[in-house]
């Protein structure tokens, strides 16, 4: 399950410490002495999925590699309130200068896997798959999909680069040339790297029809009412994966899954979610 | 209005862009020419406060300095769907490469920005100030902090180093000395820089009485019932600024301004705001 | 075509200044004058394929924004020994400066430009395309990746993200759980994001034919000899698409494109080209 | 022996990961089991003279800091096909996510100690000096450097701050001033720091004695045929240091040392080495 | 005492470095063995007081994480000639490599030190602090400040976003809407962050006893001369802080500080201190 | 003469920015209308030589862009009190943030220049030359360095990788080995570029002879008295080049001159000179 464990967390986490830290935590340095020692949990304050208690820890071990990290729940864990999630041991300073830091992250993505959760819980025993979208805040999409896979969802794109999906706003683009759908994909095909599949918005039952036989591997039916979806996957079912996009929230979602389309993107999981209730507290 | 006009946001402008080109916009480059030229617009699709068309702007131009934006509505400017914010002209392929990241952006801060204006409609013609936490997603403070500006709140501390703030944990970590509010006030004041005001966190009436004898600045009620909060205000109002913070919401904000606090901080500002929804199309 | 416009180029533009100039161009500033302007050409000093213009301009505009810089020769074009490829104009210092890195950018890309397009050359006529590999210069992947499509190929994978690619060292590691190639490629597809493909390497016909039942959407016959590479695509031509890779040379090229593979992969095309001569002359 | 121990290795390791991992290593996350341990040796299919074993090994580190790698073929070896560089021990994953990046980095620079090694071998016996020029892949300067010294080469400069070298774009910048030769190099002393030495570039006999007589410390004989080397040689030697540079192949590189320069200078060495063939295996 | 534990300093101990050792440390290189261990120490010259061991010590680690480091005399301590402040042991090239820029570390910092500890100590007794300002050294505000408080010294404001200080130039700008004192500090009340204190800089009696009835928490007495300060002194005391700036040196401090201001704000602590006399011994 | 253009300014420009403006310029932005326009003078409040115009140009116009600034006085003019040395006409607000980090860079650099200034003065009329050492604030290098240029004087080694120089402590680490001077530099020479000059420090006239009989380029009389001096140089003048160093001020720095040496190098310059006083004002 990928956390990419290279630098690119580093910096991110070296960020957020230096806005948060700013020109030092005058508060704790006034107060409490550098020897001083205590111990702390961090603590669950409401139902949810659980995602990112490794990048807490590296928060609270950029600020003191001394301090002892125990993490008792792992990433993907249903926690309800009262849950003790990790317990940490050392320099009081150190604790406090973290904390904050180590929360925000810690509630940012654990909110997205328990949303993320709820529609996964949602869609119970359907063959479909909850994906997000490339509706990321920006500088933490690759921490907001690992919380999507956590929460039980899976990737769609990372980025522009690892697959081509032919939206409206292209179809809008070369409508002076009058072409069809079919030679749409099949420059697609001609023009890119053959490791890429090529995925293409349509909004009608006819054009997914039209889609399906130009070879697209992947159809993504947008905003399409349910009796529409449903005879476009009876249609097309088996030539391409189909996916259902726009504005599907936790009401909707199973009665599209029932569909029979194989996934279903919610850019509301990355962009939306609120943040999961978790505090720290010193013994 | 305070948006830092300097090199961070470079930055993550930059990162964001990164994070979503990838290895390059392979759908755009297979379909639509280089040399094609086209309009675009920025349209809200909901009610809500605009925040962000800065730094949108700026994402077009780091992909493509030869754009033309049109500003058409201004931060802080309250819109309904359909309104047009800005308009865009230039290479085809640049709009589309630059379209997700800048959405990105403007949906986020304009969803804090839209929230934030709604707690301070609910408290309109009271003498209070809503104010933000350092509840806020890692990377994105300043960014945030800004939207909660444009919303008509005011920015509490930016980071540790622009106040003191004694909270609850500082007074857990300072249990085994004994030590009355008015002394740890006092330490407060010794230990640290003379230009930083001392804010400190209470729990009863009792608290808030001998936090302003200690001369503290601000005084921090933290999740009284109304009551509680109105007898403490009657108490020591004028001798500190007096701040309700803790599980406030839409519901109950006005009510907690009645009792004449002079600030309220909101965390769900910026950790729990919905995206404003708002989309880009090609003309 | 695709040159990524955004940062990454200017980071290694800097670098390379960087590492270039060290402590400043003492030569340079001791000897000429710095009001002095020149003129100055470019020249192909052999035969070749071009790449990297753009990027060559960048490095004099950013040692110096007023260096006026035209470009004859657009990337992609083949060029022979004496043709000029850009003209330059502006502070003789400035172009002194910024010629030696300037022309290291140009040497190299246009090596692999002019190698690729030797292969691509080879092959003319029949229904194949020639690809890189990962095997690329540490830092230069996207440049290097861009010279290979300037000079007539395509791109196969630009990172480990974009396609899933079962190689002989994922095999070995799965060696002990007794698994099947069909059983690996649905694991593949299972664990894996449904927007990518899957290939997988395959040493033998019936290891081909195995992985064609699979549903794999590449597959690649690696070190195989002609034989039973002519064998192996008459048995699966046409469900998935083929790629021959391993000890691929300019001589060997042809007789292997005509067994019918679809793609034909070569890592020394960016491990192993020769810069292509070319130099800076003042008038 | 100088390979910089410092930080900018890091970031060049950095930036070659983040290149190749993308957003993640899909195969390798979808396949092997996060609990799994293997070992792997990288093993040399070709002979050359190995340099690079510990930036590969920083590779691997950065990836697992956990994985445990020996070094059995230290850089400056000869080796042959077949032979053992180094054996790595730890997660599977980390192994063959590293792998690509650690042998792009190990088979470039090996590439250029082996060529390297050919021109040494070829002038064995005589007093003269293989060294390298600016002519470097841009971001490897300082690698490449050090792969030449491995390969039994000196540096020439490292950047252009390190020593004056009054090239023929020099004088022809300065050709309206009708200087001398002498005055061009009294000019350079005076206005240069007195720690650099002073070298000059000439084409004829005549002007290499002119440089000789105007205390110039290194005199390069820029593209002469053997017999007016030779002669240059007898006019000045012991007076200034000779080098040899321009066109200079291993066919040719001995007769050049015969003429009794003390240094030649070949940018083949960092500009088209080929990779050494090099790979990694499970065991 | 707050010294920044986190990412800024390393940042900045890779610049140092990096400037520092450029193309590597040619000279021990290629003197000394790569094998050899040697014993050195780090003794004071001259008489101080000591800041920056742990930054000096972070430098010889970033160099060679095997070095060991001895602390013997922490920051804060005045030291005499021939006082051992550090032992290191580990590789003589290592400790060579690191001397010169952890030695300019320390002495800058020493020399900011000792300058303010001069300060401190002329105003001995007397119930008054001594701060710094922002005008640092570009780049090294955070270090310089930490030194100002190991002298004995309170920080000032360490940027622009952490008090509100309303200076001669604020108020030559606003000199055409005939604002009073009064009416510009009600107007920063008004629009800025609740958090803040308030400076503000006046030049006669009359200006500051209008500041102190604004409200303004603490009031700048610029370049006055010693009976005015008394007088205005007189007015205001308890009202807001008082702070005395501009053209005080060493001489005149103590006078300054009789007259009963809080603060006293000395520009050439951090830009005009002298290096302290420092050096490292190989034993 | 030598202020590198490139990327590193920029770098130190953001940092420095960064430090200064944090979380924003509050007052300023509370008091000055965004709209306003001024014009201002930066002026020198005492006699010196200017170092530092251009840097503090890039300040403001990081800032913003708009700001149109004339200089008025180049780098390496003397200046009196009340000289205008530039003019800065734009947004109050933009020239009110960029002010201090501006003068910071101006005054600081100023400050070496002008004493560098007073050391060339002083051997007016000698041949010899005031250089610098490697005795620079950590991070700010190159611009100290070309400070001393603009005073007068000439750079020693930019960084360990320029020069070889064999300094007490390189001596001290080889004792062991029981080699002559001769033998040292004999060693140096073998094992390091050709490109590079050696230098060696000595502390007596024997030792003095010996390196100029070594073949060494530049000779450095450590700390010696002027009498030992004289000896030292009648003895090897016309070798090497000579270089006093050690404990060299004002004062006796002519003295030092008149023994005959080509080069006295001072620490002082760069790690002990007070900034220049230098402000801004708004007309």
């Amino acid at each position: 399950m990928g956390l990419p464990e290279i630098t690119q967390f580093q910096q991110l986490v070296d960020q957020a410490l230096a806005e948060d830290l700013g020109s030092g935590d005058v508060t704790t340095e006034a107060l409490v002495p550098e020897i001083q020692q205590d111990k702390a949990s961090i603590i669950a304050k409401a139902r949810g999925v659980i995602a990112g208690v490794d990048i807490a820890k590296q928060v609270f071990l950029k600020v003191d590699l001394k301090l002892k990290i125990d993490i008792l729940i792992e990433d993907g864990t249903e926690v309800k309130a009262a849950d003790v999630i990790s317990r940490i041991e050392g320099k009081t300073s150190s604790i406090l200068k973290a904390e904050r830091v180590a929360l925000n992250f810690l509630q940012h993505l654990s909110g997205i896997a328990s949303e993320t959760a709820r529609y996964v819980e949602a869609v119970k025993g359907l063959p479909v798959n909850i994906t997000d979208t490339r509706k990321t805040t920006p500088g933490l999409r690759a921490l907001e999909k690992y919380a999507v896979q956590i929460g039980g969802g899976k990737n769609h794109r990372m980025h522009l680069g690892d697959a081509i999906l032919i939206k409206d706003n292209h179809l809008a683009a070369l409508r002076n040339q009058g072409l069809s759908i079919k030679e749409v994909v099949a420059r697609a095909r001609q023009k890119s790297p053959p490791k890429l599949k090529i995925e293409i918005e349509v909004k009608t039952k006819k054009e997914a029809i039209e889609a399906a036989e130009s070879g697209a591997d992947i159809i993504m039916l947008d905003n399409m009412n349910l009796e529409d979806m449903r005879q476009a996957v009876q249609s097309i079912k088996g030539r391409a994966l189909i996916e259902a996009s726009g504005g599907i929230n936790l009401e909707k979602v199973r009665a599209v899954a029932e569909t029979g389309v194989d996934l279903i993107s919610i850019g509301a999981l990355t962009h939306s979610s609120k943040a999961l209730d978790i505090s720290l507290e010193l013994d």
